[in-house]
């Protein structure tokens, strides 16, 4: 059944990756500096799965500065026309300050609650599958937004306040992957229909 | 099916990221430089899925040099204790110059023809499907290699030349994943338990 699903419309999907509030190595509680890679790789993934906008959510006025830069380099400066399936991706890209911002956005759009689905590698007490949030995004007229922690991961108070915790991605024994391989997991995962 | 696989031993399966001969964006085959994130990344999903090696394809004697000096940092020195999670990772790295050399390091450990699987985002025409080559991993007591373009991906020549030709990852009809995204995706499909 996995597998059958046509990607046509995922408009009610969206991909939040949060810079703040996010743990560092020691358990800290910090705001991570943005990383291009990261918005470059998970606007290709998400532009592959059809997702309506990816977020990219810091309180510090220089990182949103950063990524606006960016943005405008590829989607309106020379970037576009050098390439242009790199503008496509980039396109989906917002910048918010926080993911109380992010779920205002979404609901202006929706007039219906936003339902938030956290991810995390240590969550192993994930309240949700992937076959069953898959049926979820696909069936629900209403908006999901799954987010994604740089760092360490996202806070435990963000986790709590969730909608819903993804099961972590089981490999072997080792969950270490970085956050760009993480989503382009997880949106096939539940968007893709190879 | 897919999913009840455990993950216990995957001591048959190689992965390999091909700098030369590939494609760049005007169709030429060239040489193209080594990525550090790439290396990285693909270390990590390569630990998570329990693959055997990761080769780094260069015949560019400076491009190795390169990667082996960010393993001695990652494998010996100061990053070792830094991040251990990522010594383990970058563990499974080895430098080739070449797929030929690949397939002799592989042969050499196995007394047995290695199976060179081609992945790639242009090949509609792939001979090979996830399931299909799931179930021959998991059964077939020989090494698979699979093989993954930098650039604009793999030559018509290395994909003609491999035994098998992996379908692509089918999103929307966008087509311009990462190849760090990529591997991550098809080492989920291929291995994974989700």
């Amino acid at each position: 059944m996995r597998r059958l699903r046509e990607i046509t419309n995922n408009g009610n999907i969206y991909v939040g990756l949060v810079h703040y509030p996010v743990y560092d190595r020691k358990g800290n509680i910090v705001a991570t500096a943005v990383t291009t890679v990261d918005i470059h790789d998970i606007a290709r993934s998400a532009k592959t799965f059809d997702v309506k906008s990816f977020y990219v959510i810091t309180p510090l006025e220089s990182q949103g500065q950063l990524v606006r830069r960016l943005l405008r380099h590829w989607i309106e400066g020379r970037g576009a026309t050098y390439n242009p399936t790199r503008q496509a991706a980039l396109s989906l890209v917002k910048v918010e300050e926080s993911t109380e911002g992010v779920v205002r956005d979404i609901s202006r759009h929706w007039n219906s609650e936003v339902q938030v689905v956290a991810t995390g590698a240590r969550s192993k007490r994930g309240n949700i599958g992937y076959d069953q949030l898959r049926e979820m995004l696909s069936e629900v007229s209403q908006p999901f937004l799954l987010l994604f922690g740089t760092g360490w991961g996202l806070t435990e108070e963000v986790i709590r306040d969730a909608d819903y915790i993804l099961a972590p991605i089981e490999g072997s024994h080792y969950n270490h992957l970085s956050v760009r391989s993480a989503v382009a997991i997880i949106l096939d995962r539940l968007l893709g229909r190879g």
